[in-house]
């Protein structure tokens, strides 16, 4: 049967795990790489939702694109956060894989699904590691590209709404003004603004703004759209499942894969 | 004539600028405090607009919350930001006063705004320096405290809606839950987070809450209101100015004190 | 029925956890600090040996000197260590309770155990913490002081090797010098070695000396014993399970108290 | 018209500002690069000498060689130096512009100027940047050389004297020993003394010496110069001047360049 | 007459110094480059005896493994240690030559001699630095191979106290298991643990073993056996001065090479 | 007889060492503490002609204000400075001690001594260490006061030439300005210009002033004098000297104290 390695090797084909950020510990997170798999979970995150639905629809495995543990343990207790969930899926005997900032940065990663979605043409990355960029699956973080044609702030703000299903995205800008030059990076780009503004793009699309990131974009005359942490994200999910499913079916593999109903955005307005 | 020194002794009689944090930059941070001042202008931000505003109104100086200059300046050129600012400020005989994380901590700052905002009792705050804790005019970073009832956390929200005039408040949790124990913090309070959390209160209302932390927040079991970081700071200017003009009054000087009433929250969601 | 929270309170009543060193994680490393506890395992390490006893014992706790965790975990997996130790003893639903260097320090510590045995008289810290030094549980870092009467370095050798019942004690120093001034320090003692030195002690007892080390004594002309890490640690299990027993005895809580049988030194010379 | 960004576009032509030392801020420090110019001046300090010297000659731009800025700033306020030359400058309509380290180290730079001044012979850079030495307009930091013939040490003296047209040139060593092997480095020259003692070399010349490097240097038996920081280095301005006049007559670009007239050493014996 | 710069140059020769760790300082530690040299004393550590013995046998060079300064000396004290044996070489006349991890490193060197004593085939460094590996005379950091055939650890145990002449070597495992992989590292070889465990060898053979990384060692099911880090780089003295010699035979220079009687392990057991 | 390790415990009377700064290596540098002394030379500097005297006029010990060893030693080889002077005082048994900032800040030290000789009036310490400020001995670093009457810059710098009969004394600013209340410190005092210019001194005394600090001071309207570091501080040696012989027939003890006739400024204008 499949093992939990084996999963590891079929993302580390699709998203190698050396392109992550030195700061970020991706691969198998919990669990036993010789474990056997055969019904697997794909979510965006590691949380009691999506943990508690690999164990009711039985999968030994799930993979995510957020991290269960960002900061080293110093203790695995169920009384202290993320631990708890670490002992959870342990004795649920869920196996959790994380595909994070390789995933960002991978062909088809996040970064290729947003830009996918706007349908951007002449598209470039944001910002490229010289180590990679020369390997034919490395797609760069963040992405820069052209809008197929003109339109309005809040046009691109209410057809964003649209395509993701979600109410209140924000714009940062006057919802008036034409944009066709766009910047974009999914989960926080903050880091990147600088990115942005040098590349001189009409609006910048991408997660979790701050207040002072938004004043100095107004400043200089940038437009933002706000879509979400989890917005920018989610769209993952989907893609990631159906590499898996068409891996499984060119090695002969017998595997379920699913993708999580239960996760949702944490936040709402109404 | 009353001088920009003036002023600033003023403001450190209400919120010592010794309060500050050791990397914020307070005090004058524009222009000459032997400048004489008759007009001045009082707001959140330092931005093109209320730099603009204080110009057209005649005012000799911009006394504001956030700081103009985050990270010290290795040129001052028209070209960048925010040294665009800084010249234009100089060129337009606009003195800047910031009065940032010292007007946080003291006692009638941004924090006692919020606060009396939700009627809060039986406050303590939610992080104190031991340095200035003695000091009958030193409140501390961020409060804890008492709704005078329980509330839905959904009607939490509206009222906050309400009271701030502003739509698109973000909420972490079930709308349906009672709270009543309250932490706050404004401007960005993710740096708090653990101590809202170790106060076990009901709910946690700050802005610029980002993505992970609500995560974390959902899994603590704590709710979450996202008033935004202009939203949360913003009720600080009427106070300041009517602090300034009794102060005036007081020491029998002339001058007159503006609100901006140019600037906005730079997100919108409509 | 008592719980794990219990047996760490227990612990910090008699070697209170706020005096472990600052990189030393002590307390509830692995677990629930409620489950319920009515059999306990006290050993030296927590390997697979004392995870083993314990489960097979019963025990839902396991109290060691060492603790499990030194680095903080990056990921819980089973074919990593320690974290496979981690990841068996929350499967075996055993609680790893760590008392480490606040045991050192602590009256009736390691130091203490080891200080007894050699019938110190007169006897000091070796290095003292200003922060606690006025409490009267609290016994500092090693101990100096002098044994009844003078006797020859290989003499004290073996008197060593009977009381421990261990062969291959080392001495470092011509074992027919006579020594009567003692310092001693139990587990890794070499940082200590300067306030030995400067102590003015004849011998200095303590393990995993190395050989630098050994070559300055020698110039220094200062006798060493290296009883092992382990020889000079493995003593505190059975003062602290009597510990935990009178404890038990006088709060009438009905709990089984074991010390481990399997551990032993993992050194052997034949 | 010529604009300030034309001008830096020039110096980077002759002194490229990526030579320059990481630490420090080459290039426009003050103003604004879309600037007219038609009048500039060059002057080796930006100070209120040469920035009153510019308004007062109406040029639009200043272009020194010693940094206006060093430590970034905090804050812009007249009564902090160097902020209120900055702003100055800015309420002048000067626009100053920094060759610093990487005009120290390009061909016909203040290293070079001074090798030419002694008659150097088979000169090599006292120090070299791996990453630039390949380039045919850098020359590195400091000159290794020699005199077309020996000479005393004080006849050395009396001729950089002579040279400088300046009194009060320090020697450390016998003034009356020969010699003829020359390391040189304008400006502060102390960070190099390894250089030139390893180069074996019978005289050091450079400015700013202290009082331990000439104990050093007469225990090593090698002579020193000081010929003072300004004496060093203020040998640029005129070739920097004709630099670009020249420049300017074969772009056909009207501008006007004059050579500041008010500057002197801060230092003076009598 | 030779001159203990030559000897020096023979060392750079066998065991080139720019091989050596960044914090290591190799080379001449005291004395006189320019001294003339007839009688030479080659010894594993630079200690009163040896130090005793050099000046005893008219030794005006003393070439030892082991560093006599490791932490720069603040001051030149005879009542300090290792300063008071700095002083002592140098009214001795004998001028202290340290080759450490130079020849940790190289061929023939320190993991080499140990190699060879074990006959291990198919060997390969543990650790290589990529900036040497392709010199023919760098061997790398500790050594991977097989031993010719397999044997219990206790016999390997016993073969090490055979050759090494030694008593009281420690072994971390069953006596009873096979071994036949080995990695090897001479001194104190802890810091290279994991890669003898990423080299799924049977058994680490090394000096100077802590406690906590035998502990390790047991649960990753790998053997160690401690030789002591004077037995495992003793070893050394003979082919070190067996080089010296046909060295100086090559160069048809006159000089005595002495290799040191007085040195011993300053551990014992009995 | 005396000892070396009596002459540390006077010069500790009268500067205790725990005043120095703590990257300062004060007390002994250079022997045996246990080494009688009956002939005693005080120094500014322990070089070359300092050492010499010392062995010439038969003398033990060599007590200086600058230290001989600043940056600790890797090794102690004839041919690298300052190891070379260390071997030097060795063979020649002249014991080094060094009182270097505990004497800048002590009572009669440099400063006071500085301070004598311009009969400076109402004397502060320019910066104090609150951990010593208390004690009567402690006098800080460099001194505040006023002249007993107000003279022009150029006469000051005349007196000074006078009183230390030095030719080449350097001024920062006009020499007809009246000066009066006055920042002083011996050595290099550049880092202290910040409290000079804070103080409002008139004009700070001073040596080894680099250029840009000069430019500063111009800026910022202060006057400098750059007596030299070596003019500034060979002041100490009659006072110290005198201070051991008063100790010396205070105690009864049998010492002659010679003062160093050899040294001199290694700067030369003439």
């Amino acid at each position: 049967m499949l093992t939990v390695q084996n999963i590891c090797a079929w993302i580390d084909d699709h998203a190698p795990f050396r392109y992550a950020q030195s700061w970020d510990h991706c691969g198998l997170q919990v669990g036993n790489p010789a474990a056997p798999v055969d019904r697997l979970l794909v979510a965006l995150d590691p949380g009691s939702s999506t943990i508690g639905e690999a164990q009711q629809r039985g999968c030994q495995c799930l993979v995510t694109h957020h991290p269960l543990i960002f900061k080293p343990l110093e203790a695995v207790r169920v009384d202290q956060f993320p631990a708890n969930l670490v002992v959870r899926a342990l004795l649920a005997g869920v196996n959790v894989i994380v595909a994070h900032t390789n995933l960002d940065v991978a062909r088809d990663g996040t970064n290729d699904q947003l830009s996918n979605m706007l349908a951007l043409q002449a598209v470039d990355p944001l910002e490229a590691d010289a180590a990679w960029q020369s390997e034919a699956i490395y797609g760069g973080m963040g992405r820069v590209g052209f809008l197929p044609e003109e339109m309005r702030l809040g046009d691109l703000q209410r057809m964003l709404e649209n395509k993701l299903g979600m109410s209140g995205v924000r714009v940062v800008g006057d919802r008036h003004r034409p944009v066709q030059k766009v910047a974009l990076c999914t989960g926080s780009g903050g880091g990147l603004l600088d990115r942005a503004i040098s590349a001189r793009v009409d609006v910048y699309v991408t997660g979790d703004i701050k207040y002072h990131d938004a004043q100095r974009a107004l400043e200089e005359d940038l437009a933002l759209v706000d879509i979400g942490h989890f917005g920018s994200e989610r769209i993952i999910v989907e893609p990631l499942a159906a590499y898996l499913r068409s891996k499984a079916a060119k090695e002969g593999a017998a595997i379920e894969v699913f993708t999580a109903v239960g996760e949702k955005d944490p936040f709402s307005i109404a």
